[in-house]
């Protein structure tokens, strides 16, 4: 008897607006609950959603600790690409997810993470950065290059630049 | 004799910028008339581009008038993601494009209806918005969720974020 | 003996920002490195990553003028999409790369073009914007419309929207 081999989704997570985080969360946990296997393979600003909410960035070097302090990340201080408005948007959007029960974008994560979705941090751009393993969430699986993306991505049924 | 199943498209599209907008019509248009199945899936500010011209948004609740206030989109009032430049930039842009007879995005929703390319709104981002179906476009086919999306994308050569 | 065809790939540059640009390229170049054909198609603000550095843009018409003037583009002159501070954040970005030996978005544009990708310019933004073939680096291969790049897409492997 041979298993059917899931299909595939891998996602590149580019950007580190909320909005956007929450729409790639949102397709990675529906293709999960669907059966396929999904990668998501977060890059440049998309770090921003998988670093640690808790404690400061250790980076050598001036430019990088700047760089961490001015983009410090972390899913609890993402916002909105439109309409932040100095936080009241991103607030706002916030409340009206709530009321109609929409997961939060650290539920997400949570739930992606038990349904199996694999997250991943490109080595390229955490060294640009700055960024070591430990600056990272417990989710994120492992560190890896634009090949390994590649790899995931020509087997996957769906890929999308997010 | 078997009639050959068409090749599929799907576009998510999830800004609401002008310039963005423009690009989906036209690779969706130019898929249609190519014979490709396109569906176009309309997430967060890509509701703006098929919420209607006339008249006002109902919703429900003070934080979803607000937000229906700030963000009213409609065709004609959508931005350039740069140069928009208090409405100068996007101007300039709508001329240069009907001097080389490019159509405008009102005209190409039109073709793509026309053509067959379906029109779909994310009932999440829909309710997040309040947007009952009659704040958007007689084009727009129906409301779905993330799964009818993937069910479309992992049946697409082509499927793109946009 | 058939030869293997080669596994294709195809990316829109819609965006001019300096980081996404270096997405696209490190995906390309990696790409090619594993044996793919792949094909970037440059449309809007993307064309000013392969917008020639030197010399000024001639074009017709007062309004394209101005446009080339305020949206110069070129690889030297493209930004951060976030953080670009004035400038201080994309030169900071700039020698963060080179300290890590990260090569340029110029070193990148040779790599790609000495590894076989096929750089393309959308003929239908190039006339919007007033661009004919001098207006752009010698890398540039055609100019093409949406239809050749649903062409290559429908045959590609993995295709993105950057």
């Amino acid at each position: 008897m041979v298993e059917k081999e899931k299909e595939k989704m891998t996602l590149v997570v580019f950007s580190g607006d909320l909005d956007r985080a929450l729409s790639a969360f949102m397709i990675a946990t529906t293709g999960a609950s669907m059966g396929m296997e999904v990668t998501m393979f977060f890059t440049f600003w998309g770090l921003n959603i998988i670093k640690k909410n808790e404690g400061g960035i250790k980076s050598q070097g001036l430019m990088r600790k700047m760089l961490n302090l001015i983009n410090r990340g972390g899913s609890r201080r993402l916002n909105l690409s439109k309409f932040h408005m100095f936080g009241l948007g991103t607030w706002m959007m916030k409340r009206l997810m709530k009321e109609i029960n929409m997961p939060s974008i650290d539920e997400l994560i949570t739930m992606a993470n038990q349904m199996g979705v694999k997250l991943v941090a490109c080595t390229n751009t955490c060294g640009v950065m700055g960024l070591a393993e430990d600056a990272l969430r417990s989710e994120v699986e492992s560190m890896a290059g634009a090949a390994y993306f590649l790899e995931e991505a020509r087997d996957s049924k769906v890929t999308l630049f997010i």
